[in-house]
C-alpha cells in the first residue's frame, strides 16, 4: 500500500513550492494537500483561537490529489488535517513547503513552514520541512527533486524518533549542482533589525520593519556554513525547548 | 542606577495581568511597556512582514512609566523596543506577561508571551515570561507577586546564560499559598483537537477548533506535575532547537 503523505507549507495553496513539493510527493505515494489561502510566512507556530476556521475543497492540483484550501495558519493546517479530513486515517509522513526562501538558522522559529512540520512532531507523524533560500515567487527548485525523494524515503523506511523532525534548506539554484547533504546543528544568530519610518496621508507614522542576519557561529558545523558551501543542510530539530543542563545548574539557585 | 526593564504580552496592553507586572516591576526598575494593540494569544513567534507597523505612545500606566501600543506581535513588540524605542539604551531586563491562562508543556511553542521572550533571548537579552494557569479577565494576581520579585531579582543579580529563558508558570490562586517554587522540564503532551462543524447564515460550513491537553509525561519531574503539586514551575528554555543526540545518530543515515 503506498504511504498517505500530507502537504503543508506557509506560502499558500497558490505558490509553485507546493506544486513542485506535491508533484515529487505524488512519485511516492496518496497525496493530501492542506494549505493557507492567503500568505502567512512568519507566522511562526501561530494558531488560530479567536474565529473560526474555513476549509474549502480546491481542485487544483489535478485528479490524483484532494486539495483543501484553509483560512489559518500552517499549524492549523495541520491540525485540520490530523482531526478533521483524515481523522480515521494513518498519516505516514507530513512534509512542508518548499518554502519560497530560506529557514536556516533561527528562521526555524519564524517560519510557518517549520511549524507545520513541528505540529506534525507533537501529533507523533514524522515530518519534513523543505526550503529554497531564494524567496522569488518563480524559483528554480529543479536541483531539489533527487534530494527529497531520497529524505523522504530514508524517513519513511526509518521512521523520525518522538518529537523530532527536520529542518531541510536548499541553496538556491546555481550553474553548480549541491555538493550533497550535510546534517548539521542550527546557526546561532540574530536579526538586526532595522525600522523605516514613512508617513501616511493623514501624516502619521508608520514603520516598515527588516533587518540583516548577524551569523555568530561560523565554522561551527551550521546549517548556513553548509547552505554558504553549496550542500543542502539538515537540522534534526526537536520541539522541547527544556535546557536540561542548565535545568541542574538552575538547581543551585537561591530560590 | 536602576535596571532599564522591559515589558511585553500577548493579552494586549488593555490586559490585567500587564498591568500587575509593570506595577511590580516599577518597583525594581525603570519601566517601559510596549504591547499589542489587541488580543495575540496562540501568536507563537510570529512576525509581521507583509504590512506595516504602527507604534502608539499611551499614558495607561501613569506618569513613571513610558509605554507605546503596537499593531504586530509579541515578538514585533520586543523588536521595536530594542531596535526602535530604546536602540540607544542598554535593556537589562525583559519580562512578559502576566498571560492569562498556561503556557506549561508544549503551550510553550503556541505562546505568543513566551515568544516576545525568547526573542529577547535572541536578541542576548535576559528575559522571563510569567503566566498564570487562569485564563478568566480578571483572574486574581496576588499570589504571584512575591514570586515575580525573587525570579527578577535572582535574573538580575546572575544574568542568564546566552540562548536561555525562563518560562514561569503559576498555579491559578487557590486557598492555599504555592509551597514553592520548582526547576522542572517541558512535559510531553498533546493537544487532542475537536473540530466543531456550524453552518453560516448562506448555509457555508465553517469550524471551531478546540481540544484538551493529553499529558504522556506524567512523574517525569515535569512542569505539568508541578502545578498540579501546587508549585509555581520554572522551565529553562532555549531556542537552539538543534537534537544533538539524533545529530550523532543522523551521520549514519544513507544520504
Amino acid at each position: 500500500m503506498k504511504p498517505l503523505i500530507l502537504i503543508a507549507n506557509d506560502d499558500s495553496i497558490s505558490s509553485k513550492g507546493i506544486r513542485v513539493l506535491t508533484e515529487i510527493m505524488s512519485e511516492m505515494g496518496d497525496v493530501v494537500v492542506i494549505a493557507p489561502d492567503t500568505h502567512q510566512s512568519g507566522m511562526g507556530h501561530a494558531i488560530t483561537m479567536g474565529v473560526p476556521l474555513r476549509v474549502t475543497e480546491t481542485h487544483d492540483f489535478g485528479p490524483k490529489v484532494k486539495s483543501y484550501k484553509c483560512s489559518g495558519t500552517p499549524a492549523d493546517c495541520v491540525k485540520i488535517g490530523k482531526h478533521l479530513i483524515l481523522k480515521d486515517r494513518n498519516i505516514d509522513l507530513v512534509v512542508s513547503g518548499i518554502n519560497h526562501g530560506s529557514n536556516a538558522s533561527i528562521s526555524v522559529l519564524y517560519s510557518g513552514t517549520m511549524s507545520a512540520a513541528i505540529e506534525a512532531a507533537m501529533e507523533g507523524i514524522p515530518a519534513i520541512g523543505f526550503s529554497l533560500c531564494d524567496f522569488k515567487s518563480d524559483a528554480d527548485f529543479s536541483h531539489c527533486h533527487d534530494f527529497i525523494i531520497k529524505i523522504s524515503q530514508q524517513v519513511l523506511a526509518h521512521g523520525l524518533p518522538k518529537g523530532l523532525t527536520l529542518n531541510v534548506n536548499f541553496p538556491a539554484k546555481s550553474e553548480t549542482a549541491p555538493k550533497g547533504i550535510k546534517v548539521v546543528k542550527q546557526a546561532d544568530a540574530v536579526y538586526r533589525e532595522r525600522f523605516a519610518e514613512r508617513k501616511d496621508p493623514y501624516g502619521q507614522s508608520y514603520y516598515w520593519m527588516d533587518g540583516d542576519i548577524e551569523h555568530f557561529d561560523k565554522g561551527n558545523n551550521t546549517d548556513l556554513d553548509a547552505l554558504e558551501e553549496n550542500y543542502v543542510s539538515i537540522v534534526p530539530v526537536k520541539y522541547d525547548l527544556t535546557d536540561y543542563d542548565e535545568l541542574k545548574e538552575m538547581q543551585s539557585w537561591d530560590l
